[in-house]
Protein backbone atom coordinates (compact mmCIF):
# COMPACT_ATOMS: atom_id res chain seq x y z
CA UNK A 1 0.00 0.00 0.00
CA UNK A 2 1.47 3.70 -1.05
CA UNK A 3 -0.08 6.99 0.90
CA UNK A 4 0.48 9.72 -1.40
CA UNK A 5 0.44 12.97 1.14
CA UNK A 6 1.75 15.61 2.34
CA UNK A 7 2.92 15.66 6.15
CA UNK A 8 1.56 19.28 6.36
CA UNK A 9 -1.86 18.87 6.19
CA UNK A 10 -3.00 17.05 8.71
CA UNK A 11 -5.91 14.97 6.46
CA UNK A 12 -2.53 12.90 5.43
CA UNK A 13 -1.54 12.78 9.00
CA UNK A 14 -4.95 10.84 9.90
CA UNK A 15 -4.17 7.95 7.50
CA UNK A 16 -1.09 8.14 8.66
CA UNK A 17 -1.68 8.03 12.25
CA UNK A 18 -4.44 4.90 11.41
CA UNK A 19 -1.84 2.58 9.69
CA UNK A 20 0.74 3.48 12.44
CA UNK A 21 -1.67 2.88 15.32
CA UNK A 22 -2.38 -0.39 13.43
CA UNK A 23 0.63 -1.51 12.73
CA UNK A 24 -0.22 -1.56 8.56
CA UNK A 25 2.26 -1.52 6.34
CA UNK A 26 2.72 1.23 3.74
CA UNK A 27 5.10 2.95 1.77
CA UNK A 28 4.82 6.89 2.23
CA UNK A 29 5.22 8.89 -1.03
CA UNK A 30 5.82 13.08 -0.54
CA UNK A 31 3.23 15.23 -2.36
CA UNK A 32 4.06 18.63 -2.34
CA UNK A 33 0.72 20.29 -1.89
CA UNK A 34 2.74 23.92 -2.13
CA UNK A 35 3.76 23.25 -5.30
CA UNK A 36 0.60 21.65 -6.88
CA UNK A 37 1.85 18.35 -7.19
CA UNK A 38 -1.94 17.27 -6.37
CA UNK A 39 -2.94 18.73 -9.75
CA UNK A 40 -0.37 16.87 -12.23
CA UNK A 41 -2.24 14.81 -14.72
CA UNK A 42 -0.11 11.85 -13.10
CA UNK A 43 -1.55 12.74 -10.12
CA UNK A 44 -4.91 13.09 -11.15
CA UNK A 45 -5.37 9.93 -12.43
CA UNK A 46 -4.74 8.37 -8.92
CA UNK A 47 -7.21 10.80 -7.59
CA UNK A 48 -9.88 12.76 -9.67
CA UNK A 49 -10.73 15.18 -6.98
CA UNK A 50 -7.12 16.59 -6.82
CA UNK A 51 -6.78 16.24 -3.16
CA UNK A 52 -4.01 14.64 -0.74
CA UNK A 53 -4.21 11.95 0.69
CA UNK A 54 -5.12 9.17 -1.60
CA UNK A 55 -3.91 5.71 -0.85
CA UNK A 56 -2.59 3.22 -3.60
CA UNK A 57 -3.54 -0.72 -3.31
CA UNK A 58 -1.39 -3.00 -3.88
CA UNK A 59 -4.30 -4.04 -6.79
CA UNK A 60 -4.01 -0.87 -8.15
CA UNK A 61 -7.27 0.58 -6.65
CA UNK A 62 -6.96 3.66 -5.60
CA UNK A 63 -9.10 5.69 -2.43
CA UNK A 64 -9.52 8.97 -2.00
CA UNK A 65 -10.95 11.21 0.82
CA UNK A 66 -9.15 11.15 4.70
CA UNK A 67 -11.91 10.08 6.36
CA UNK A 68 -12.88 7.31 4.11
CA UNK A 69 -9.68 5.84 3.70
CA UNK A 70 -9.47 6.10 7.88
CA UNK A 71 -12.88 4.30 8.38
CA UNK A 72 -11.62 1.54 5.22
CA UNK A 73 -8.49 0.82 6.87
CA UNK A 74 -9.88 0.60 10.48
CA UNK A 75 -12.34 -1.23 9.94
CA UNK A 76 -13.24 -4.40 12.28
CA UNK A 77 -10.50 -2.65 14.34
CA UNK A 78 -10.78 -1.05 17.77
CA UNK A 79 -10.81 2.11 16.30
CA UNK A 80 -14.52 1.59 14.76
CA UNK A 81 -17.00 0.63 17.45
CA UNK A 82 -18.67 -2.93 16.75
CA UNK A 83 -22.46 -1.67 17.47
CA UNK A 84 -23.75 0.04 14.61
CA UNK A 85 -25.33 3.23 16.47
CA UNK A 86 -21.51 3.85 18.03
CA UNK A 87 -20.44 3.43 14.28
CA UNK A 88 -23.22 5.99 13.59
CA UNK A 89 -21.43 8.25 15.90
CA UNK A 90 -18.31 8.05 15.00
CA UNK A 91 -19.69 8.90 11.65
CA UNK A 92 -21.51 11.79 12.91
CA UNK A 93 -18.16 13.48 13.98
CA UNK A 94 -15.97 12.28 10.78
CA UNK A 95 -18.93 14.07 8.65
CA UNK A 96 -19.38 16.81 11.02
CA UNK A 97 -15.42 17.69 11.02
CA UNK A 98 -15.26 17.63 7.35
CA UNK A 99 -18.26 20.56 7.15
CA UNK A 100 -17.70 22.22 10.31
CA UNK A 101 -14.73 22.16 11.17
CA UNK A 102 -11.80 21.52 9.15
CA UNK A 103 -12.72 24.30 6.43
CA UNK A 104 -12.71 26.51 9.42
CA UNK A 105 -9.79 25.58 12.15
CA UNK A 106 -7.64 23.83 9.15
CA UNK A 107 -7.66 26.98 6.53
CA UNK A 108 -7.06 29.30 9.01
CA UNK A 109 -4.18 27.42 10.05
CA UNK A 110 -2.92 27.24 6.29
CA UNK A 111 -3.55 30.48 5.41
CA UNK A 112 -1.41 31.72 8.75
CA UNK A 113 1.38 29.14 8.86
CA UNK A 114 2.37 28.16 5.20
CA UNK A 115 0.63 31.72 3.27
CA UNK A 116 1.83 34.66 5.89
CA UNK A 117 -1.21 35.82 7.05
CA UNK A 118 -1.49 37.70 10.08
CA UNK A 119 -4.03 36.47 13.01
CA UNK A 120 -5.88 39.98 12.13
CA UNK A 121 -6.19 38.94 8.69
CA UNK A 122 -7.95 36.20 8.85
CA UNK A 123 -11.64 36.08 7.20
CA UNK A 124 -13.77 36.58 10.65
CA UNK A 125 -16.68 34.25 9.50
CA UNK A 126 -14.27 31.59 9.40
CA UNK A 127 -12.57 32.50 12.75
CA UNK A 128 -15.94 32.97 14.16
CA UNK A 129 -17.16 29.22 13.09
CA UNK A 130 -13.46 27.83 13.84
CA UNK A 131 -14.47 29.01 17.67
CA UNK A 132 -18.01 27.46 17.31
CA UNK A 133 -16.36 23.91 16.11
CA UNK A 134 -13.97 24.25 19.43
CA UNK A 135 -16.69 25.13 21.67
CA UNK A 136 -18.99 22.08 20.40
CA UNK A 137 -16.18 19.89 21.30
CA UNK A 138 -15.42 21.36 24.40
CA UNK A 139 -18.89 20.58 25.07
CA UNK A 140 -18.60 17.10 23.97
CA UNK A 141 -15.80 16.01 26.18
CA UNK A 142 -16.71 17.72 28.85
CA UNK A 143 -17.86 14.45 30.87
CA UNK A 144 -15.54 11.49 28.75
CA UNK A 145 -12.13 11.12 27.30
CA UNK A 146 -13.11 10.64 23.86
CA UNK A 147 -15.57 11.74 21.83
CA UNK A 148 -17.75 8.07 21.33
CA UNK A 149 -17.51 5.25 23.97
CA UNK A 150 -14.29 4.95 26.21
CA UNK A 151 -11.55 4.55 23.67
CA UNK A 152 -10.04 6.15 21.10
CA UNK A 153 -11.93 5.86 17.60
CA UNK A 154 -11.69 7.25 14.16
CA UNK A 155 -13.12 10.08 15.13
CA UNK A 156 -10.83 11.15 17.26
CA UNK A 157 -8.46 10.65 14.60
CA UNK A 158 -10.58 12.99 12.35
CA UNK A 159 -10.81 15.63 14.54
CA UNK A 160 -7.51 15.73 16.66
CA UNK A 161 -5.74 16.24 13.14
CA UNK A 162 -6.69 19.99 13.15
CA UNK A 163 -7.39 20.88 16.68
CA UNK A 164 -4.17 19.85 17.95
CA UNK A 165 -2.49 22.49 16.35
CA UNK A 166 -5.57 24.92 16.14
CA UNK A 167 -3.03 27.58 17.87
CA UNK A 168 -1.10 27.59 14.50
CA UNK A 169 -4.22 28.96 13.25
CA UNK A 170 -4.43 31.61 15.87
CA UNK A 171 -7.15 29.75 18.12
CA UNK A 172 -6.50 30.36 21.63
CA UNK A 173 -6.81 26.96 23.22
CA UNK A 174 -6.40 28.32 26.99
CA UNK A 175 -10.38 28.84 27.25
CA UNK A 176 -10.46 24.84 26.06
CA UNK A 177 -9.58 22.53 28.67
CA UNK A 178 -11.41 19.80 27.90
CA UNK A 179 -10.17 20.25 24.74
CA UNK A 180 -6.78 20.25 26.10
CA UNK A 181 -6.85 16.83 27.83
CA UNK A 182 -8.56 15.20 25.25
CA UNK A 183 -5.56 16.02 22.72
CA UNK A 184 -3.30 14.56 25.30
CA UNK A 185 -5.24 11.28 25.41
CA UNK A 186 -5.20 11.42 22.02
CA UNK A 187 -1.83 12.22 21.57
CA UNK A 188 -1.23 9.22 24.62
CA UNK A 189 -2.54 6.39 22.45
CA UNK A 190 -1.15 7.22 19.08
CA UNK A 191 1.98 8.00 20.56
CA UNK A 192 2.40 11.36 18.73
CA UNK A 193 5.00 12.80 20.73
CA UNK A 194 7.72 10.26 21.11
CA UNK B 1 -38.10 6.92 14.94
CA UNK B 2 -38.92 10.55 14.25
CA UNK B 3 -37.10 13.01 11.57
CA UNK B 4 -36.61 16.54 12.26
CA UNK B 5 -36.27 18.60 9.29
CA UNK B 6 -36.93 20.89 6.73
CA UNK B 7 -38.13 19.65 3.13
CA UNK B 8 -36.20 22.78 1.27
CA UNK B 9 -33.42 21.43 2.70
CA UNK B 10 -31.82 18.60 0.39
CA UNK B 11 -29.93 16.91 3.41
CA UNK B 12 -33.26 16.46 4.91
CA UNK B 13 -34.55 14.75 1.85
CA UNK B 14 -32.09 12.52 1.69
CA UNK B 15 -32.69 11.03 4.69
CA UNK B 16 -36.63 10.96 4.00
CA UNK B 17 -35.60 9.33 0.75
CA UNK B 18 -33.74 6.61 2.42
CA UNK B 19 -36.90 6.05 4.85
CA UNK B 20 -39.03 6.10 1.63
CA UNK B 21 -36.99 3.89 -0.52
CA UNK B 22 -36.35 1.41 2.43
CA UNK B 23 -39.89 1.49 3.60
CA UNK B 24 -38.66 2.68 6.92
CA UNK B 25 -41.86 4.04 8.97
CA UNK B 26 -41.41 7.46 10.48
CA UNK B 27 -42.83 10.86 11.72
CA UNK B 28 -41.86 13.74 9.57
CA UNK B 29 -41.40 16.55 12.32
CA UNK B 30 -41.26 19.98 10.25
CA UNK B 31 -38.24 22.16 11.62
CA UNK B 32 -38.23 26.49 9.98
CA UNK B 33 -34.41 26.71 9.54
CA UNK B 34 -36.08 30.31 7.88
CA UNK B 35 -37.29 30.80 11.66
CA UNK B 36 -33.95 29.61 13.01
CA UNK B 37 -35.99 26.61 14.96
CA UNK B 38 -33.19 24.52 14.61
CA UNK B 39 -31.58 27.28 17.19
CA UNK B 40 -34.22 26.76 20.10
CA UNK B 41 -33.00 25.15 22.80
CA UNK B 42 -35.42 22.38 22.41
CA UNK B 43 -33.68 21.94 19.40
CA UNK B 44 -30.20 22.41 20.87
CA UNK B 45 -31.06 19.43 23.05
CA UNK B 46 -31.16 17.25 20.48
CA UNK B 47 -28.75 17.78 18.33
CA UNK B 48 -25.54 20.19 19.92
CA UNK B 49 -24.41 20.95 15.95
CA UNK B 50 -27.48 23.34 15.41
CA UNK B 51 -28.43 21.58 12.21
CA UNK B 52 -31.02 19.73 10.51
CA UNK B 53 -31.58 17.00 10.02
CA UNK B 54 -31.41 14.72 13.10
CA UNK B 55 -33.54 11.40 14.35
CA UNK B 56 -34.50 10.98 17.26
CA UNK B 57 -35.26 7.03 18.01
CA UNK B 58 -38.24 5.56 20.11
CA UNK B 59 -35.15 4.80 22.70
CA UNK B 60 -34.39 8.46 22.93
CA UNK B 61 -31.11 8.11 20.90
CA UNK B 62 -30.07 10.95 18.70
CA UNK B 63 -28.05 10.74 15.76
CA UNK B 64 -27.72 14.17 12.96
CA UNK B 65 -25.52 14.64 10.30
CA UNK B 66 -27.37 13.52 6.97
CA UNK B 67 -24.97 11.59 5.54
CA UNK B 68 -24.45 9.55 9.24
CA UNK B 69 -27.71 9.35 8.88
CA UNK B 70 -28.77 7.43 5.70
CA UNK B 71 -25.60 5.03 6.31
CA UNK B 72 -27.06 4.01 9.76
CA UNK B 73 -30.42 3.40 8.72
CA UNK B 74 -29.26 1.62 5.22
CA UNK B 75 -26.83 -0.28 6.64
CA UNK B 76 -27.42 -3.85 5.61
CA UNK B 77 -29.77 -2.83 2.74
CA UNK B 78 -29.23 -2.91 -0.90
CA UNK B 79 -28.39 1.19 -0.62
CA UNK B 80 -24.76 -0.04 0.96
CA UNK B 81 -22.33 -2.55 -0.54
CA UNK B 82 -21.68 -5.25 0.75
CA UNK B 83 -17.93 -5.61 -0.35
CA UNK B 84 -15.66 -3.31 1.74
CA UNK B 85 -14.05 -1.38 -1.02
CA UNK B 86 -17.17 -0.51 -2.52
CA UNK B 87 -18.78 0.59 0.73
CA UNK B 88 -15.74 2.53 1.06
CA UNK B 89 -16.19 4.14 -2.27
CA UNK B 90 -19.62 4.93 -1.16
CA UNK B 91 -18.06 6.55 1.68
CA UNK B 92 -15.35 8.68 -0.43
CA UNK B 93 -18.31 10.31 -2.65
CA UNK B 94 -20.00 10.90 0.80
CA UNK B 95 -17.36 12.55 2.38
CA UNK B 96 -16.57 14.66 -0.94
CA UNK B 97 -20.26 15.86 -1.23
CA UNK B 98 -20.12 17.31 2.08
CA UNK B 99 -16.48 19.28 1.25
CA UNK B 100 -16.70 19.81 -2.05
CA UNK B 101 -20.31 20.25 -3.09
CA UNK B 102 -22.76 20.93 -0.58
CA UNK B 103 -20.46 24.03 0.32
CA UNK B 104 -21.09 25.11 -2.99
CA UNK B 105 -24.20 23.60 -5.29
CA UNK B 106 -26.34 24.29 -2.19
CA UNK B 107 -25.64 27.43 -0.84
CA UNK B 108 -25.39 29.04 -4.34
CA UNK B 109 -29.36 27.83 -3.98
CA UNK B 110 -29.96 28.70 -0.74
CA UNK B 111 -28.69 32.13 -1.63
CA UNK B 112 -30.69 32.57 -5.21
CA UNK B 113 -34.05 30.90 -3.78
CA UNK B 114 -34.44 31.63 -0.28
CA UNK B 115 -32.38 35.07 0.50
CA UNK B 116 -32.98 36.70 -2.76
CA UNK B 117 -29.82 36.71 -4.60
CA UNK B 118 -29.60 36.72 -8.32
CA UNK B 119 -27.32 34.79 -10.16
CA UNK B 120 -24.39 37.53 -10.56
CA UNK B 121 -24.41 38.59 -6.70
CA UNK B 122 -23.18 34.87 -6.59
CA UNK B 123 -19.85 34.42 -4.66
CA UNK B 124 -17.30 33.61 -7.93
CA UNK B 125 -15.22 31.60 -5.57
CA UNK B 126 -18.37 29.53 -4.62
CA UNK B 127 -19.85 29.49 -8.22
CA UNK B 128 -16.24 27.94 -10.01
CA UNK B 129 -15.96 25.48 -7.27
CA UNK B 130 -19.64 24.01 -7.80
CA UNK B 131 -18.81 24.05 -11.76
CA UNK B 132 -15.85 22.33 -10.34
CA UNK B 133 -17.99 19.75 -8.62
CA UNK B 134 -20.17 19.47 -11.46
CA UNK B 135 -17.33 18.45 -13.83
CA UNK B 136 -16.23 16.04 -11.39
CA UNK B 137 -19.25 14.50 -11.45
CA UNK B 138 -20.26 14.62 -14.91
CA UNK B 139 -16.61 12.60 -15.81
CA UNK B 140 -17.49 9.88 -13.25
CA UNK B 141 -20.66 9.14 -14.66
CA UNK B 142 -19.39 9.29 -18.25
CA UNK B 143 -19.62 5.36 -18.37
CA UNK B 144 -21.85 4.11 -15.72
CA UNK B 145 -25.31 4.60 -14.69
CA UNK B 146 -24.68 5.16 -10.83
CA UNK B 147 -21.52 6.58 -8.59
CA UNK B 148 -20.09 3.19 -7.67
CA UNK B 149 -21.18 0.25 -9.44
CA UNK B 150 -24.38 -0.77 -11.41
CA UNK B 151 -27.20 0.09 -8.68
CA UNK B 152 -28.26 3.47 -6.73
CA UNK B 153 -26.47 3.53 -3.52
CA UNK B 154 -25.84 6.15 -0.82
CA UNK B 155 -23.56 7.93 -2.63
CA UNK B 156 -26.09 9.22 -5.31
CA UNK B 157 -28.77 9.70 -3.08
CA UNK B 158 -26.48 12.15 -1.00
CA UNK B 159 -25.38 13.87 -4.20
CA UNK B 160 -28.59 14.43 -6.20
CA UNK B 161 -30.23 15.98 -3.34
CA UNK B 162 -28.29 19.18 -4.49
CA UNK B 163 -27.44 18.13 -7.87
CA UNK B 164 -31.20 17.85 -8.93
CA UNK B 165 -31.75 21.65 -7.85
CA UNK B 166 -28.62 22.64 -8.76
CA UNK B 167 -30.30 25.28 -11.67
CA UNK B 168 -32.12 26.79 -8.84
CA UNK B 169 -28.17 28.01 -7.76
CA UNK B 170 -27.50 29.26 -11.27
CA UNK B 171 -26.00 26.48 -12.73
CA UNK B 172 -26.22 25.11 -16.13
CA UNK B 173 -27.04 22.02 -16.61
CA UNK B 174 -27.09 21.94 -20.22
CA UNK B 175 -23.42 21.02 -20.81
CA UNK B 176 -23.46 18.15 -18.20
CA UNK B 177 -25.85 15.55 -20.37
CA UNK B 178 -24.10 12.38 -18.16
CA UNK B 179 -25.11 14.29 -14.69
CA UNK B 180 -28.46 15.00 -16.36
CA UNK B 181 -28.98 10.94 -17.12
CA UNK B 182 -28.02 10.36 -14.13
CA UNK B 183 -30.48 12.78 -12.02
CA UNK B 184 -32.97 10.47 -14.30
CA UNK B 185 -31.83 7.62 -13.30
CA UNK B 186 -32.48 8.50 -9.50
CA UNK B 187 -35.27 10.19 -10.20
CA UNK B 188 -36.68 6.83 -11.70
CA UNK B 189 -35.56 4.23 -8.64
CA UNK B 190 -36.36 6.51 -5.61
CA UNK B 191 -39.63 7.43 -7.65
CA UNK B 192 -38.92 11.03 -7.28
CA UNK B 193 -41.27 12.53 -9.94
CA UNK B 194 -44.52 10.64 -8.96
Amino acid sequence: MRIYGDLVSGNCLKVKWTCDHLRLAYEWVDIDIMQSESRTPVFLAKNPFGQVPVVAFDDGRHLAQSNAIVLYLADGSDLVPADPFLRAKVLEWMFWEQYSHEPYVAVCRFQMKYQGKRADERDPDKVARGVNALETLENALADQPFLVGSELSAADIALVAYTRVAEEGGFDLSGFPHVRSWIGNCDTVLKLSE
